[in-house]
């Protein structure tokens, strides 16, 4: 799925995390991704949790008024986001995480969460915000949430550049496989928040 | 600012809202918006609150991979958003609003908030989450939050397509002009909620 220079498709928006893992990592984030997203509508439908991915950051170069009512944008680029990706409201709770895969079956790579987003995960935790991250190792087919608190306290402890495997099963929280809702990481907040 | 069919324009991302105030209603937002974002960026600065704007959405359409590692958006159309344009945290709490300017100076016309975010409003208030409208009559310069529950409360009570300026000054509460922050909201927040 590497397109040769120039070449041009047409694509929709939820193509966007496969045009943007392709900026960077391969296909990373893609499928889990689009696994939360219908996890997190299936909390709102049930009236649980209001919790939304937020829109891809971009910034605006071109515009065009074809018309009066009418803007195109004509160019435009992807940016670097400074904040995680979801966040929410559950249960009276602010709820906020970021999601990525890795096809690795040893380790994350710390290089998947730019800097601003660890220091944004420090600042929602330590303002008593629930954050964490979920990680999924596709070819292990493993989904872990990992608090943010254990996220850190592994980055403060080490030089280290990834997070083995060990740690998650460790210190994370293994979150299986469901059908309604795929994956179903409120349960996990359930049981370690408890009486929220 | 109306720009003829076709004449294109090199802008950069603090446009957007002025962008987008062109598409309806002629600069709506602009300045409350800027000065809700320095605002922020302040309580972000003195470690006090983490609440973002979140990104303008926008449906991609084309796309251009002129080098491996690039991508630009050849074609984009800013689409209508699903929930509020602000939220974050506070004290451990969760907060959600949208900031909307008027130039009328007897109503807030309810067709500046999306049926969807009224829904949003609503949904977050049932979840203990700290909701409210952040409203700027210009030409009066009275700047008010008014909480989601009495939002709510009035537009159940009535079939107004309008609140009057009235209803605000009885039922919201006025932001006075500061320096740092330019619009201390979470002042508000901390009068009514108390103790959190």
């Amino acid at each position: 799925m590497n397109y040769p220079s120039g070449v041009k498709k047409t694509i929709n928006n939820s193509d966007i995390s496969s045009i943007k893992s392709k900026m960077s990592h391969k296909n990373r984030g893609m499928t889990l991704e689009s696994e939360l997203n219908v996890s997190n509508e299936y909390y709102r439908e049930i009236d649980k949790a209001y919790i939304y991915k937020k829109p891809t950051p971009i910034k605006i170069t071109k515009v065009d008024y074809p018309s009066r009512d009418k803007t195109v944008i004509k160019e435009a680029f992807f940016t670097v986001p400074s904040t995680t990706d979801y966040n929410g409201l559950y249960k009276g709770k602010y709820i906020d995480f970021e999601a990525k895969e890795t096809k690795s079956k040893t380790a994350f790579s710390l290089t998947n969460i730019h800097p601003h987003q660890i220091r944004h995960l420090e600042n929602i935790y330590n303002h008593s915000g629930i954050a964490f991250l979920i990680v999924r190792f596709t070819s292990l087919n493993e989904t872990y949430l990992l608090f943010a608190k254990d996220f850190l306290n592994f980055i403060n402890a080490t030089d280290r550049k990834s997070i083995p495997i060990s740690f998650f099963r460790e210190n994370a929280y293994l979150i299986k496989d469901g059908y309604k809702p795929r994956i179903d990481y409120l349960r996990i907040i359930d049981n370690i928040i408890g009486g929220i």
